[in-house]
């Protein structure tokens, strides 16, 4: 029998992008950073010592709360240590969400926000992204009642940029919490100039999501963190967090890697480099990409052969990409941006394909 | 202002045991286990290298599973990894138990499961446990109508036992779900026998609670499983638990320590032997102790100075036990079993303060 609740046996779970064994495949599907983590990260590995394992870590991760608030030139009660992005999002729903309370997210959007939505009982709202994955012009009105306003920027699956402006005042007119995933932040181009975290400083409803997978090539770490002002991060790191909710390694990997950013900046130059050259690279077979910011594309696929076809196409040639069976998102693929042997490879996997279809 | 849902903002968080920074302190108040872990554990960390990090980890940590299911006899169908065994509670909760539904805990026991129900916001009903430490004999008409009931066993702070046979009636006789929190399943006699293996294969009602953290000396690293009938694994592994709920590191090095079963039995007996002793000594000094399965005694301290006095004249001594402020255990200190040595600055340091105040 089951003995789920209603909501829970009602729901899907999320999918993650496939993660095969082995090391064959040129993985352009998960969006994970093509270049190794620092090696600092590799020094404080090694320098941890399985004996320390023995005892429980520190329960608030204080030297990493420490390093994240010299980074953001904020407070230490201003960041919370979580297991990965996704801890930050469930412990939003799960502290400020109420089931009769809504949520709302952008469409398209990152699809676990109504996985989590589900899960927690709560009602969702969807609106809808105008033409360039814009917010729609009444967007604010669309948000009176709502408790929760989550916003990936930039935009997944579209590399869209939007400007703090627009964010300060989305979160300036609101009554709720707006929750910005900036998970892609660090492949902005500099020269844009974008810097949400001074809204964190001037608004008490707004909390930045900042992950180590992408930007720090630490996916396998799980290791992600809010930013924002006490009345928010203090119940969710007194309350509603797992006591022990992120282990010594991790506190040991991320706080080093934080340490290091100034070695994460050459891989962020070095995305944006490839990212520019692959777009045009892609423009050139007739898939052009939507403008990017993030360490993706989001390109459109000629009819023939079609999305679903060329994934598939190129996954026989064991090269992983991903494809939505989602409104909007069905003629498109989303390609992470690899190293640069790896960019050539899928160029040339697409020449091959297409050339033999068109 | 305050954004919390009403049940979080009402509600207090659950305190750890003291974590003091530094190596000084001798630490019996957390019940980590005094020997390191398995030397594979220390050769998997030592595997590790930095670049496998850049990759997200295996989503459900299969080989894990494998090895777990290898281990209890039963299917990696059976086996839910978790960052710590508090992330099963969570899920547990967060997946079967509805706001209007209840959980039936005992009293005294674990204080993170009114903590955990608070969070759901769901009904909480706790059952004062019996001279002994022993359900009342109508535990079962007590559970009528609960979605779920939290025992753990052997019984914390006590180090009580329950036998299989009186949990297989509770099961049986309960339309909700049977959580058996073993945390402390590996300092029991063997002896006694003890194996509730049997329940998960003849009942879909009853879940398993296992953690690295203390038979495996891995408390730092955050891990534990579920292991129960897939009725009750599949939601909480495909629905509710975050998309990558237990990093590569901790997935490695969980594997090899349960690998090295054999290994960590060798610590397993040790612990048995000093806790024989320590309870024998401590019940010289006038603190006699329950009779204890578990890695830690639950002992009784005389008038003067008092539990409370003596926990603290312990502290400024550098030895570090629990006391509790609870009805029935303010009497009381709960003391880890630790090494040789820990044990015996223990007995000093408590024939030093209870000679000066008799």
């Amino acid at each position: 029998m089951t003995f789920e609740r209603p909501n829970i046996a009602a729901m899907q779970g999320y999918t993650p992008g496939e993660q095969p064994a082995g090391d064959k495949a040129i993985k352009l599907n998960t969006n994970e950073n093509p270049y190794p983590p620092a090696p600092a990260v590799a020094e404080a590995l090694a320098a941890v010592h399985s004996e320390e394992l023995r005892r429980y870590p520190p329960p608030t991760a204080s030297e990493f709360r420490q390093t994240a608030a010299e980074l953001h030139a904020v407070e230490p009660e201003n960041i919370l240590p979580t297991n990965g992005g996704d801890e930050l999002l469930r412990l939003v729903l799960t502290t400020f969400v109420d089931p009769d309370e809504t949520v709302v997210v952008a469409e398209p959007s990152y699809s676990l926000y109504p996985v989590l939505t589900a899960i927690q009982g709560c009602q969702l709202k969807q609106v809808p992204l105008e033409q360039g994955w814009n917010l729609p012009g009444n967007f604010s009105e669309q948000l009176q009642g709502a408790k929760l306003c989550i916003l990936v920027n930039p935009h997944a699956p579209s590399g869209h940029l939007m400007a703090v402006e627009v964010l300060r005042e989305v979160a300036n007119s609101f009554g709720g919490i707006l929750l910005i995933d900036e998970a892609y932040v660090d492949f902005i181009d500099p020269d844009k100039g974008y810097d949400s975290l001074p809204l964190v400083r001037e608004l008490d409803n707004v909390i930045i999501l900042r992950t180590l997978s992408k930007g720090y090539s630490l996916a396998g770490l799980r290791f992600g963190y809010g930013i924002g002002s006490p009345n928010l991060i203090a119940p969710m790191l007194s309350k509603t967090r797992d006591s022990y909710n992120t282990d010594l390694l991790s506190q040991r990997l991320a706080t080093a890697a934080l340490k290091s950013v100034d070695h994460a900046r050459q891989g962020w130059d070095r995305v944006r480099a490839s990212r520019k050259k692959l777009a045009a690279e892609l423009a050139q077979l007739g898939m052009p990409c939507e403008p990017s910011q993030s360490n993706f594309l989001l390109c459109q696929v000629p009819h023939k052969p079609g999305a679903k076809a060329l994934y598939q196409a190129l996954k026989d040639k064991g090269i992983l990409v991903r494809w939505f069976d989602l409104e909007g998102l069905r003629e498109r693929l989303r390609i992470s941006i690899g190293s640069e042997e790896e960019n050539s490879a899928l160029i040339d996997a697409l020449r091959e394909i297409l050339g033999s279809t068109s």
